[in-house]
């Protein structure tokens, strides 16, 4: 017989865990994290002072974490959950041990993001938006006495609290008015010190307070990019200190006992890190084990820990002590699948309608698996980007024979200022033109063949599928949309409340740019959208309510367009449950699979 | 507030999982585990060649493993694996990573025990129930041609191949006639040559061949523990190799490149681990990580792998490198309990009705915590002990305040062979009264209160906690029978039939001992049972048939015993899945406490 195994099923690509969040107690001898490896999400903890760390769980509550703060002394762990992927965080202590959870910071409803604990154990710092559902208010809690203080009430824009000084006598708040334009400031001794220096719209990313009057900060004030700036509050100087051209600052993380910085830079669509040393100001680059990295920790000792994805392996936390190479701790692989059965990214470039250079990720399948069909994906967002991070249904597609392309079109993160904020109040006109030169490209590169490609995006990028298919039916043999809004003003309206402040700059105002909403608002082509459909929507989903996909699906059934329509009903804005997650790629799967069998015997010679 | 915790619920007890088998590839690079450790049992490894092994799973089929056996050349494993436990051990090959399995040794109701892969990774040995239900088929099998070849025809007793020499041209069967009685055979050249010298009744553990002509193995044969003995086939010489006083050798295993033997020995409720020098002979002792071995290897290198319990510490896996300490891959701990949660076990003594010595074990809770009752629990098999291995149930009982005394009755393993077989043929006199005696001098001690005592066995426990039901009422304020046989007639027709050949001698013979077998049925003192009880039955158990538990239900219910009955549908005999395991006993400490509430309001001075 000779034992014979056949290849890698679909569902297996799907069977890789997520790890959100990860924490490193203060004597970094444990390492807290959560993640969804058996099934659902949980916290978990490695104890790092074993030679043989092994995981085991803290929590089976099923629910993710939206951020964790261990006790300094080791009492306890604060972290923050949801229910359903309700986003609604509250926040709960766990012993040391786990097995149970007593609330701290909850009401139902509402949202608190715990930010900071003080050293000595006693003020949980947070952000809430409990008694001011908009703008939010900044808040410290006495874990002893249970008393609880204003500290800031948000008001103008979205505000949060980003720092705390180490003695509590200062910090830093954002007010934010879209993700391109937001304003730090310094509270000390009741005053607010704005950390700008001109009217300009800019951004500010995190900020450290090595004491309550010097500040560091990521801000792009002035510049296409996001540099490393100081401000001391003492004698009201602002000093730019770093500047890297083409990288885009956008993690901050202060190493006290090492008197340094580490800062992440975005560049495209691969991450990188440097070592910021605060006395000479001398800039190091720190190689990563990872193209792209999703959160990162600096531990008193000067290990670093971070947490990141590359195209071709899923999430894992790896750790470098100072002086040592990078060791992973977890061992997150797809089941079943060897490496070499992974693809890894092309980068390509190509010029859009007016000339601006647009970046994408080209997926190519192995030469005996090639089907001849291609999906395009326009990514979420919009205000983000497809990296080099691993997506099962992207492995799940080349596995399946299909070529996949992710353009980065413009308003995508990493490539500047200008070029994100080219996508606000712009949803539907230059972002769908690149997706569509992108697309002709890849047709003249003999990469994709007309007639043979297909369509998959979720949130923004279902949104862009609903109107790519609405414009240019043509190009595609079948649409799947996840999530995606059809109609631009009850999106505007049905998104969370603290969200309104920067809603309309980053999309418009529902009666001065009417007619641009209209015109970029999916439902609107309607009776162009004739090729088949898969739509998939959350039921708790908090950003792209329901009744948007119910809304959608209905229209297209009256004009017998065929739909697919999948709902699930414990899923918020994406998914939260391994099981979930398999069903609807499996379903997306089938359904491309059905349209290429169709297609084949449909009408040939489109667009 | 300052943030304060409850202490530890019950469920977070049986929060803890098993590893039930492992293996170590031949390059010891992986490690390959069966565990329930996300809730159902399936194939996990861990890249011993990693700085940090994290583990990753192979299967996700959630059913036991009977066995693992790698591929020497690393091509594929082979896994054992049987159905919502019902036993029927089929043969699968895995690819290295995982994720899909063929068939390789497979029909439905039948079983097979894969035993030995040779070094070329072409033969596989196994033995089979398939064409030889009672007395099973010893075979092998071409993996690349599929050609499977009879080595030998099972007859007499249930005959099981032990071991295989390097050059697969010897092999070593053993003909069991009951857990006391078997007999081992070399085969080679045709021939089948004895390994013992008399007709005395006599068991062996376990045999290595070094060569195709020299046979290390463990018997008792003429002694009253099982010692180390080598038989050469070549001048028919038989050697009497190494005997310890009081300790019985249960397991062997050859370390072929160190030229040396590993020996497992039993010493009443904890195991011993010895290095034997093939060449010079000498014995070293080698201190364990845990209390009890449940499994252990040897690789290549001369690195150890054992599986472990103690009282307090549930299934772990560690290592010892060569000139090393032990050090534990695997982090298994209860659910958010902490270690000073946990008790361990007092090993106490007593004298039994005729003076016998009885050893047994004895928990107390933490002094806060104790609820003055008292928890006897007489374990299963018969031929089996309560040993110092974590059970959560009784680190539950002990949280909830209950003392929990298990004795180690005559014909438990662990004491000599003697001892032993004191429980054949007489499953209800001797053993019943130990018990008796047991609880008597629990209350002499003033460990125990009269009217404060609760009864829970499972398989021949729950027969036991049946039979001491109905033949000492008094004693119990309530019953929990798991799996217990009520009738032995039903029970002798309803075991396995390769078990036949065994049933008698363990048991006895329907005609031939009616009387004595009718004396020794719970079912006969069926009207003196009249304490509360909850009887928990698996519906696919092989071993003690659902009817069993039916028929005494029925039989109390019709005499208005208040009995509570819980049948789980997906369980064979013991518990597969967690969550199962989870609710039974919840349910058992819920029944304990709601009698001791009626207990404190019922009639007193009982006994």
């Amino acid at each position: 017989m000779a034992i014979q195994f056949a290849p890698p099923t679909v569902e297996q690509f799907f069977r890789t865990y997520r790890i959100t969040t990860f924490a490193v107690e203060r004597d970094e001898r444990r390492l807290i994290f959560s993640t969804n490896m058996n099934g659902k999400p949980d916290l978990w903890a490695l104890d790092l002072d074993r030679r043989y760390p092994f995981p085991y769980p803290l929590t089976s509550l099923g629910q993710n974490c939206g951020g964790i703060l261990p006790d300094p002394h080791g009492r306890w762990l604060l972290a923050a959950l949801d229910r359903d992927g309700d986003e609604n965080w509250q926040v709960y202590a766990l012993p040391p041990a786990g097995g149970q959870q007593v609330p701290v910071l909850h009401a139902p409803g509402q949202k608190f993001f715990p930010m900071h604990v003080s050293e000595d154990g006693r003020w949980l710092y947070y952000t809430t938006s409990q008694g001011n559902p908009v703008f939010l208010n900044s808040r410290r809690l006495d874990l002893e006495t249970g008393a609880d203080e204003l500290l800031h009430e948000g008001a103008g824009g979205t505000t949060l609290l980003v720092a705390v000084s180490p003695a509590g006598d200062a910090f830093v708040t954002v007010e934010s008015y879209s993700n391109t334009n937001n304003r730090a400031y310094l509270h000390r001794d009741g005053r607010r010190v704005p950390l700008f220096r001109t009217d300009a719209p800019h951004s500010t990313f995190g900020a450290e307070l090595t004491d309550g009057d010097t500040v560091y900060l990521l801000t792009d004030e002035g510049e296409d990019v996001h540099y490393l700036a100081r401000y001391d509050a003492r004698t009201g100087q602002f000093t730019r200190l770093v500047h890297i051209e083409g990288e885009d600052m956008s993690g901050l993380r202060l190493h006290r006992e090492g008197n340094a910085l580490y800062i992440l830079a975005v560049k495209g669509v691969g991450d990188r890190l440097y070592r910021y040393d605060i006395a000479s100001g001398a800039l190091e680059q720190i190689p990563l084990p990872y193209d792209t990295i999703d959160d990162f920790r600096v531990g008193k000792s000067g290990t670093l820990y971070v947490l990141g994805r590359s195209a071709h392996l899923p999430f894992n936390i790896s750790l470098k002590r100072p002086g040592g190479g990078w060791e992973q701790l977890t061992d997150n692989r797809v089941f079943g699948v060897s490496a070499s059965e992974l693809r890894d990214a092309e980068v390509v470039r190509y010029r859009s309608f007016d000339g601006l250079e647009i970046e994408a990720l080209l997926f190519r399948p192995l030469p005996e698996r090639a089907n001849g069909y291609t999906v395009v994906w326009p990514h979420g967002g919009p205000q983000w980007a497809e990296r080099k991070a691993y997506r099962s249904l992207f492995q799940a597609l080349l596995a399946a024979g299909y070529v996949v392309f992710a353009p980065n079109f413009r308003g995508s993160v990493g490539y500047g200022t200008r070029f994100l904020k080219m996508v606000e109040r712009d949803w539907g006109h230059g972002p769908r033109l690149d997706m569509v030169a992108g697309v002709e490209w890849l047709i003249e590169q003999g990469i994709a063949h007309r007639d043979k490609i297909f369509l998959v995006g979720g949130s923004y990028g279902g949104y862009m599928t609903l109107l790519l298919h609405g414009r240019h039916p043509d190009y595609w043999r079948a649409c799947v949309d996840i999530f995606g809004p059809s109609n631009l003003f009850t999106f505007i309206n049905s998104v969370p409340d603290f969200w309104r402040p920067m809603i309309e700059q980053l999309v418009g105002h529902p009666e001065r740019d009417k007619e641009k909403l209209t015109e970029d608002s999916p439902i609107t082509y309607l009776k162009h959208m004739t090729k088949p459909m898969l739509i998939i929507q959350g039921a708790n989903d908090p950003r792209v309510v329901k009744a948007e996909s119910d809304q959608i699906v209905e229209a297209l059934r009256a004009q017998g367009t065929p739909v697919e329509y999948m709902v699930l009903e414990d899923e918020g804005h994406g998914f939260s449950k391994l099981d979930n997650e398999i069903a609807v790629y499996r379903r997306i799967l089938e359904f491309l699979a059905r349209h290429q069998v169709e297609a084949s015997q449909g009408a040939g010679g489109q667009g």
